[in-house]
């Protein structure tokens, strides 16, 4: 497997998505996210999307010259229209107010909706964390969830993350996890490397148990923990839909279909701000010393800091420079 | 059993309560609570806690007496001291400021720091629900929760509510979960009824899985789904310990000991103007419709309404009355 450069993989992928017909600061914005993906070993959220997000460019299912309308309707909460452009130039233009929000007021939110796949949650929570808030994110995807005990996709993997800021423009805690058993993405791999799935990850289209990755695919995934996930997905899908007039998660087409409508997906994130509570920081350290104790243990997200470079598939490699236009 | 008006248990809880040292208002609030989780069939946050609540306010473990003191230090942003008295009665004399913080700023946040435990946590969301705000609550607890993989108590139970309004001063949906893999009285009452536990629940003294309950007692739970439920739990620790300065899980001591130092816990709760999208009732519509397509689905918190009666053990009215001194 080729060793990339991150700085490479940013600007290959910042040329091929331009090459598609993304503006240049849009094109730069995703391909950071591209790169920090690949810098933290996510690779589902990385490269792997690249191709989708080139031809949905050229067919129009993402505009890659939306320009995102940043609105404060009120003083803690500021909302984005992404108008069906990319997630992460919509956060990215909504950022500064909404940091403004929560500094004034304490607390705020930030809703980015008719926006594109925002892929790794956590990116957005983590740059809120570096920014000194307690950053909370919520998004909806397309339909692959049922409830506990059914069989219709209703919503989807529906992630939530948490970002905890360590004082000195650092992450002390990062957590984002989808609310269903398993990431969509460990189906389609077991499929791909022809594996069976554990029992427990999802059901078929009767809405009966399977290890089968096709079976699974053709029904629908869990909730993880049954009724609790089923609880947390709700949380996300309501938030993330209703509070900023994204699609449901049931009304959203697959998310790498070269064509068809937008995503119009939401993005929902809570800014609180540490410095209300003078004892903030020393509960954390606490709270972190005590889980050091149990030598198994661990805060989630101490990997944050990231890799110069990425292993990256021979062939994703070569399809890549194909899209920047360069092998 | 016998079976109990829901406006009797409240009234004699509110007197068993004031015959034990609280204040008036300080036990009609507390006896509301107690009285709503009877008459939702929430049984281990009923009249099971008002033995440990009147022989605490004896040794002076909580405070019947304790004035909450509020603060809004910015707009969107409300803290209640609770002076170590109940968590009912600090929430209350939180309340209006947070739903003004609310409606201006569109977020906020309301923090009880230095109070009792909560018991039921969406009995405050729920009040914020019907007040037309969406509530999430977090609060932490003893310490009985092992990381994965380890074996040391260090967060609690620490459960997340999540209510959402209808609009019409009720409630949509609620979401009330531990997020442990159980919550803590699943096991003292397999205990009590000399069965055992199910594997995934628990560990013993030394991190190994366990189906019996006096060795999980000795031991620790496990987090719900593993690391998702670890993230969470941390989540709801940090926001409930470390926004309101109470005390960190992992120093607190067993709720229902009849002395000892005060809880000391902290519930931190997020309010959500819904009226910021004015989508919000459509998409949520949308949900509910899916969901009711697929007929073993439902949304959590439908049987909210509760009962005029409630179904309470002969042995614990007894000792209820006595409390209250009318047997």
């Amino acid at each position: 497997m080729p060793r990339i450069a991150i700085a490479t993989i940013e600007n290959v992928t910042r040329r091929a998505l331009m090459r598609h017909g993304a503006r240049e600061w849009i094109a730069a914005s995703v391909a950071r996210a591209v790169a920090r993906a690949e810098a933290t070993g996510n690779v589902i959220c990385g490269l792997y999307y690249l191709e989708s997000y080139c031809l949905q460019l050229q067919s129009g299912r993402v505009r890659g010259d939306a320009e995102p309308v940043v609105s404060r309707p009120r003083p803690g909460a500021v909302r984005v229209d992404a108008g069906f452009g990319f997630a992460q130039p919509a956060f990215e233009r909504g950022f500064d107010a909404a940091l403004a929000a929560a500094r004034e007021c304490g607390t705020a939110s930030l809703a980015v909706g008719h926006a594109h796949t925002c892929t790794s949650l956590g990116y957005f929570t983590e740059q809120i964390a570096r920014a000194g808030m307690i950053g909370i994110g919520f998004t909806n995807a397309s339909p692959i969830v049922a409830a506990p005990g059914g069989r219709k996709r209703v919503i989807g993997t529906n992630p939530i993350a948490f970002s905890v800021p360590d004082g000195r423009g650092g992450v002390a805690m990062q957590f984002d996890s989808s609310t269903s058993a398993v990431a969509l993405g460990k189906i389609t791999m077991a499929r791909a490397a022809g594996e069976r799935i554990p029992p427990g990850w999802a059901v078929d289209r009767a809405g009966r148990p399977t290890t089968d990755p096709e079976a699974a695919l053709a029904g629908a995934l869990v909730p993880a923990g049954g009724h609790k996930g089923w609880g947390f997905g709700l949380m996300a899908e309501i938030l993330a839909a209703g509070m900023t007039g994204g699609l449901n998660s049931v009304d959203v087409q697959p998310l790498k279909a070269p064509e068809g409508p937008p995503h119009d997906l939401g993005q929902f994130y809570l800014l609180v701000d540490p410095a209300l509570s003078p004892d903030f920081g020393d509960r954390f350290a606490r709270l972190a010393a005590a889980i050091a104790e149990d030598g198994k243990a661990r805060l989630p997200g101490a990997r944050l800091g990231g890799q110069a470079e990425a292993d990256v598939p021979e062939t994703l490699w070569r399809a890549v420079l194909g899209m920047a236009g360069e092998n």
